[in-house]
């Protein structure tokens, strides 16, 4: 029996799925015993489609009529978006179809109705491309990790911002110039403002979260800090102190079963595995209780590494295995809403950069008001400078509360001798 | 309804894995809709059997018996070896059980057959955490990554070498001080023999690249070099150029569809991600001509991490999608014999260390040589000495065929100011 697919969206990675399927099928069947057969690729622009190679027969503006095929299996959606990506997918679900995507934006915000809308038609949708590009991590969650209580999920997700802060790191850019590197090199969008800000990887680490610790998520209950606003400075700092600053997004669960989601830049400590990724590259930690530390890494982002998470999802279809798991997986399906920690309540190390006045009293005035919030101190740095300049005052904490680290950094930036806002950074940990 | 579960063997993963049966079965419900039931623990040893917290109830030295109940449905073999443990495997096939093994000795030498069993009795046989301990890496090989002709596989796959060479880097200690601290530590065993000879990172590459290429592999053919023969003079000039010497279990596709199969200490350029693997840990690295790189990186032994793995396997089988995954997929039944590239045309990069006289005219020799045998240079270090005396004289070589190497070798031994045999390590690419 054969599997028949409709295609929406021949951008980058639609492309590179219709080319596999249409080229490497003979392969697809000997290693899988699955035939996958490309029936439809709905595009809007048709000489776009063309111009990617497919088969004119097979290119059609008509969604209806791709979904109208009785022999049309698999409905894959690569348009993108919210709209009408949303509508496209169920009504697919609506009609019988299987869905596979790798729109993280849809999952993050409408994921709860779309799962909900496939349950009841007993199909299946599947989003493993949505996270991390190529790596497997959907389905180490949802299987290879299944026997797991999941405490983290801390994860790289954004190449953008990974290759960016690399450019910083590595070659000392300034930020402004290592993104315009990174869009001539094709690894940032014209407008980038969802990578650099951490919207993108906030909808990641969303969906990724819900899976990991099986609770519905709100997408606005993920907190977000970009690179947009990173001082080259700071960076310095990393490097001089034994860290490498990353854009992660975090998922952790604490005793209490509140969850805490965020997205920052955060100083990784270089023997750590997530320190070693470089460039556009993408990684996830995932912790279980029974597994330890485990990693994923490969590319987020690019053509033909996406195609190959999208197959993964269509060939799991194909065997009957997808939608065997979706039908009976509560972790998929039936999950309690989250409750979340007060983000005062966090704990962690922390970076902080205070510009000061090179006068006597200063150093003693800020390790005071660290005292008063119960914040203990790891390392201190302030490089020899001339007196009377404001100059970079560096201290490491020990783990704090994010309520004491706020109370403390107001009131140092209420010192005098102060002249610039303190910078605060997270610390992996 | 319920899977009832017979486990063999009770040492340290069989007793983490009843454990986890026994305590936390309201968990893995919810998570995954399914009700496990350990119904017997067989075990020669009983007192070692209650020991580990099983109650008596379920405790037998009776195979049959456990065989005999309707109600068990799965074995899980983790007595390790090849006899008893592949006569109860098959029995238990035949029987008409499902089976979880961890067992990479048994599955590299007697996988086809068992495979092959399982087949016939329309059973499944299941064995993620026969390699890389926690890491869900035949999960990737047998669905992330199906869409892919994967050409390598490389992977640290023994903790216990990686512990010890992580020690002999990191803190400059000698082979047999490091070994003697990984035997303390509960790192390796009292014979460490098939360890660190390379010979459990041989089993486990054969288990992974019969997977990766679809191909059965000979156990036989897979070349190894332990890393019971390196020198820490080596360590610390792979340490000096910008390498991290570990031991790697690598499986290659060449374009004539030749395998090459081996084991052995490899210099890793310090930028890579294998390189940063420390300590017990394990990773493998998977290369897809779509996915492009992808690695795999966890707790590669113990017990809790490992019963991660063998319960992963035991929820697969329990949702049925274990089942009908094996009953359909040629990769895992159907795979032609491999053919294998003669070892002289494995192309790689090298390390050679020449121990010479330090008299005139001896780097000029070894450079003429290598030049006869096509061999180019990156890099060549001598350091300051006393003349007269045996100095090492370090070679980075280019690419280039083994079987040059092996001559060029030969001829370096042969020159009289030459000491002692050349030394050879390959470098990643």
């Amino acid at each position: 029996m054969s599997t028949g697919i409709a295609l929406l969206g021949c951008g980058i990675i639609g492309s590179s799925v219709a080319d596999m399927l249409l080229h490497e099928a003979p392969r697809l069947k000997a290693r899988t015993g699955q035939t996958l057969i490309l029936r439809h690729v709905v595009e809007k622009d048709i000489p776009k489609a063309k111009a990617a190679g497919i088969p004119a027969r097979l290119i059609t503006d008509n969604f209806d009529a791709a979904l109208a095929d009785p022999d049309t299996h698999i409905v894959i959606e690569l348009i993108g978006g919210l709209e009408p990506a949303r509508t496209l997918v169920l009504r697919a679900l609506k009609a019988g179809k299987h869905v596979v995507t790798a729109n993280k934006y849809l999952i993050a915000v409408h994921g709860r109705e779309i799962l909900a809308a496939a349950k009841k038609a007993q199909r299946c949708i599947m989003f493993e491309a949505s996270c991390g590009g190529t790596i497997p991590i959907i389905l180490a969650l949802t299987k290879g990790l299944l026997a797991n209580d999941i405490t983290r999920v801390i994860g790289i997700v954004n190449g953008t911002c990974n290759y960016i802060l690399t450019q910083m790191t590595q070659h000392g850019q300034s930020y402004a110039d290592a993104l315009a590197g990174a869009q001539a090199a094709g690894f940032a969008e014209r407008d980038p403002t969802f990578d650099v800000n951490g919207t993108d990887s906030a909808h990641k680490i969303a969906v990724l979260s819900a899976l990991a610790f099986g609770m519905e998520i709100p997408f606005g209950k993920v907190e977000r800090t970009g690179i947009d606003t990173l001082s080259d400075l700071d960076l310095k700092f990393a490097k001089e102190l034994g860290y490498t600053c990353k854009l992660l997004a975090i998922g952790e669960k604490s005793d209490s079963a509140g969850l805490s989601l965020r997205v920052h830049p955060t100083f990784v400590p270089n023997d750590q595995m997530l320190a070693s990724v470089s460039g556009s590259f993408n990684a996830i930690s995932v912790y279980g209780h029974a597994s330890g530390q485990t990693l994923y890494y490969g590319r987020g982002a690019g053509g033909k590494p996406t195609a190959s998470a999208v197959l993964a999802d269509v060939i799991d279809i194909a065997l009957g295995t997808a939608p065997l798991l979706f039908s009976q997986l509560p972790l998929l399906t039936k999950r309690p809403p989250a409750k979340f920690l007060p983000s005062s309540q966090i704990v962690s190390r922390n970076y902080l950069r205070a510009t000061a006045l090179d006068v006597p009293g200063v150093m003693a005035q800020i390790t005071r008001i660290l005292g008063e919030e119960h914040i203990s101190i790891s390392a201190v740095v302030q490089h020899e400078s001339k007196a009377g300049h404001p100059v970079p005052v560096v201290v490491m904490t020990h783990e704090a509360q994010d309520g004491h680290i706020t109370k403390a950094i107001k009131k140092i930036n209420a010192l005098k001798q102060i002249t610039a806002p303190t910078v605060r950074i997270r610390v992996l940990t």
